[in-house]
């Protein structure tokens, strides 16, 4: 096995690319990573420029996947590329991956993890075989405070689950989905590009992961009622889908058109003894309510939270880190898989969060065409 | 037609009943209303002591609705009860409104309005038949800010209506719900005193309604998923409801199981143009959001806001009113109504309000029962 | 001694007076005070108007104080006015207090409770000769969770208090400040109608009522930097008061140019174990901080307050009261006093407290013209 | 000019500090900073141990600040050093930045700047000889909504200022601060390595210099208050600020004794025509108050923002940023000015913030010495 710094590549996130900033941020954070090439750009030329610019030796800018790994698997195993991150378009994750993995490289791949349930079951198999790792960027989950909630639930905080309710309110679409023309720049609108959903594909995605995150349930019952709001614009961009999870009830609720919210992603999971809620535009806060007691606002930085809340963070408590902060714990927690050390539970997601979510996409879709009916996940 | 303070009869509300003093409360507030007698209780000389300690004239204390219409109608015109308050237990509304209404009185009902849809229809048929003011106490609507949503709503201000969604979240059948002799205590699990439904019935009710208030929109259709926890239980204590207002999609939530939950009552309403928030626990603060513009926050006493919400607070901005405020304002507007002087659009809840939202209880016990499917509203 | 409602009246509070709404209300609210007469206007027929328009018997609307008491007297003791309730203008007070005191009545008095120091103390002194009871209405005291506060800083919560931090900002003043022809609409700025002081006078005295309320110590020294802003301008619009509270420091902060401020009173007060903050806009919150733990949010109602908080509420857990409510448990605690049950300590405020606080604002003006020094209070 | 990644060392900051690991990502974030060396650690095997971790080139550790300058000069310009971080203990901070501007380096200096006034004065001077740049890391300059606000008061939307209040409130030394031994333990509380003052120093000047930061006033007199707590105690832990600034007065409020609280910066300014209001736990949220109008509430990432603002965010709105990401914004100002590229007034503080800032606390600590009184500054 290596030592030190993870020799680290990336497919996609070139020039002007803010996931590729997001990515290379969370990988700095930890001094664990260096970047060391990639297939940053479609266009070869400027995937070079790029690399200068972050003063990267041009010989390890590669126009394709293929090449990167013909190319990388020739050099000396101490110098060669270890991991390789996806942040390409959608389409695009699942070829790539197989490639990688089938390549020798571990894999840190964007969501959604293909465009559907069946490659992503090909995948998770893949993974096994190569004995890889992979790591889904949820980023949500690598808030220090979304991993406190999970924690305090599975130690029985709240007791067993009854309701789970979760919220992601984005506003976004909305200036562009009331005329036809205008939906044509929106890249999500397009089921080729985008698969057989925009609004759960994308965000209700979120939804669904947190919730099964937080809770350590699984969902195992769906019913979905989608909103396409105009009969020719092609794929949903709002929905409600409920949920059964075991015994517990709950709802997803999901909107683009949720006109003026940002970013309004919020969990409220309440059991026989207790409930906590959290809310990702203030992320640093985590309310748990018990019956007949005050509330109690838990918050990162403090030696009450769990060790894996406590490793999550950097600074002292009333230090907001922020999206930039999450997505660099589920970097540390893919390094320390890479370097066999001894991770959390939870740590960072896996293929089989994207397995889960690639079902969960064409089960709301199935759902609400069949006429909102149930249907096993 | 009367003048001065109007003559005002309760039913029920004595000794130790929290909901009777936040009618009185509400009543003394404008001062319009002088509290002339009752049948405070179901023991007669209970009822009279009560009405000793509030210094009330004892002869106008009765032993039943019937006896005190018998009695009142005997009064000269201007020393007769003109309106009564029905502050008694569910199943009583329909029948005493029926014959207070008969009697030549008019009503102000505690909801829900009655147990069946059938009874509801009935009182509003009797309603128009005898001329009489009905007013149902609809708490919630009374909110400066709530109404200040309906008046922004109501004049475009966030255009088109693409999604509304209401939360009502409390806990306090938690600690019952668990043991069937513990689930004895509590009257709202009796399908013999509270009706088809428990959680929907008293608190859904309010989301239904509050949506319906808010948007100026009617729901159509429906979808519920109610849980009842335990197969020997009785009657729903949690559940989701899809709805459809029009071209708009939606979701009520509602839960009695959401444990160390209070109160939380909390609607977003989603436009083209806009969005508003509001939280019955915070019921000062009205958000509205806008693309691309920072989010407002209106309070109330300011004078930007409608003339309705002006007059719906009695201070300069920044001093709190509350619930018992919020009611107030209920009774102010029908006695706007009752002494026949110009009220606002939607000063208070009416018999069609009641009819409403007993049609929704009936029709989401329905839609549960029937494996969840689409009902017409 | 009488029983039953106690018979109330009223100087000041006439047609349009806001002050005077607050105060009915808040009497009506406890079921336990009888309005029967008042001088309610400086026009005695526009006070008479007034009374008949609550429908209160005109032999006892009175020209004066003086009239009032001559009148009241000569009624049986059991008909007799027993508290008279005073919200004219700050100038009137004290006169009319002194009389009512000497003419055997129990007072209920507006703040500032007068216009010297040497009045309050005068005040003092003949309540303790006629053996009557005065209440000062500083309405924040009657909120539930300030008198949560109060009662676990007495039972030791947050240990020895080190710093008391008290903001009360406004920015009412600010349209008015800038021009000299616009001040002179406020009465507020003419020292012949406000005593020696505004800003301090009105708002900044609340904030030290609360800081001394919910410690139970006294400022003993203080150092106060008052803002006129133009030279022109008589009294104070703003200002900071370093303060001394035994061994702890502090400061109060008060401002009718803070623009765009409602009404934004702010408490916190840190000991040595632990702190607690309460804000009057949000009036049903209160945080209590302690090291090492999660923040503890308390909400009125529940059983986990004190008995004094409990009995300070109205409503279940979740339904906020509000400034009226604050009110109304004032007023109860005098109805209490009056009746000579057993009230909590601090159930209302005193005379006592109006001593206190008209040597607070004497002294406050002191410090800031003799150059922003030290004075013992 | 040098051009492409700026080389760039660090004195301090090795294995187990803090402010390091802050600097490093600040520094990474923007990818314009490449760690070529330092010295690290007082302990230079220590130093090399910690170098290696990060992969860098062990023959640029050094033993000291002296043989840090002497070796680097050495290099082609085009390797060398060409700007170095100070995040040592404070007393070393004004030896080696003197050292480094002397020696041809650019300065990142961790707060506060020196030890005493006179050092500051002469290293403002040093810098202009030197023609070098000096970047002093006042973090919470570098949030974007704290840019926001120095904007939206620069361009007058709040018109002439009339109150400014700072509060920095924390907690962490009360658990140290009641017993002698304990408080041992506590650098901060050591003259020796604190300076003339500990709370003050520590947190004060962060208040102090928001203050001046947003406003664009320099406070030309104050009066402050101090809080020793005991006797044998040398060091403030708690104080109180009277300030002026220009015409506008206010107050600056700092605590280390606030039990339970975290890091508790908030500003509040108010001018003739309106406030602005931003608090450090919730940095995403920057609140404007205007007479007559709903309160707005700016957030990060959206295009009605400053251009200063939409430079300081990586990501669209509702993504929070946090502290890293501040100081990071500071870093990228600094790098533009090596680079001389065009940055924005106020993108990064200088040394003439380091000399306001040492001045304020002195003449804090003189004032209070004094008995409490007024100093210009």
């Amino acid at each position: 096995m290596n030592k030190g710094r993870i020799k680290w590549g990336m497919l996609g996130g070139g020039q002007g690319a803010f996931i590729g900033i997001a990515h290379r941020i969370a990988a700095y954070m930890g001094e664990r990573y260096e970047l060391v090439g990639g297939a940053f750009d479609v266009d070869y030329d400027r995937g070079v420029a790029f690399a200068k610019a972050l003063e990267l030796d041009t010989d390890r800018v590669y126009a394709s996947v293929e090449a990167l790994i013909k190319e990388e698997n020739k050099l000396p195993k101490s110098e060669r590329m270890e991991v390789v991150s996806i942040v390409t378009p959608n389409f695009l994750h699942y070829p790539m991956a197989k490639s990688l993995l089938e390549g020798g490289f571990h894999v840190i791949c964007e969501k959604p993890m293909t465009m559907t349930a069946a490659e992503a079951e090909e995948l998770q198999e893949l993974v096994q075989q190569t004995d890889r790792h992979f790591c889904l960027t949820h980023t949500y989950t690598g808030y220090p405070m979304v991993r406190q909630m999970k924690t305090m639930i599975a130690d029985g905080e709240i007791g067993e689950i009854q309701r789970v309710d979760v919220q992601y309110y984005q506003g976004w679409i909305n200036p562009f989905i009331h005329e036809k023309e205008k939906r044509k720049s929106v890249w999500r609108l397009d089921p080729a590009k985008s698969g057989v959903s925009c609004c759960m594909g994308d965000i209700g995605l979120h939804a669904f992961n947190l919730a099964e995150y937080t809770t350590g349930l699984q969902v195992d019952r769906l019913l979905s009622d989608l909103n396409y709001l105009y009969e020719d614009n092609n794929l949903d961009v709002d929905g409600t889908v409920l949920i059964r999870m075991g015994k517990a009830k709950g709802v997803i609720r999901s909107s683009q058109i949720a006109t003026g919210e940002e970013n309004n992603l919020t969990i409220q999971v309440y059991g026989k003894d207790g409930g906590l809620k959290w809310c990702q535009e203030h992320p640093t806060v985590l309310t748990l309510l018990k019956e007949g007691k005050p509330l109690q606002v838990f918050k990162p930085g403090n030696p009450y939270n769990a060790q894996l809340t406590m490793d999550s963070t950097k600074m002292a408590p009333g230090h907001p880190e922020g999206i930039f902060d999450a997505m660099g714990n589920i970097y540390k927690g893919m390094a320390k898989a890479i370097r066999e050390e001894q991770a959390f539970e939870g740590e960072y997601p896996t293929v089989q969060d994207g397995v889960r979510g690639m079902q969960f996409i064409e089960k709301v879709v199935q759902s609400n065409r069949d006429g909102n009916v149930w249907i096993n996940l």
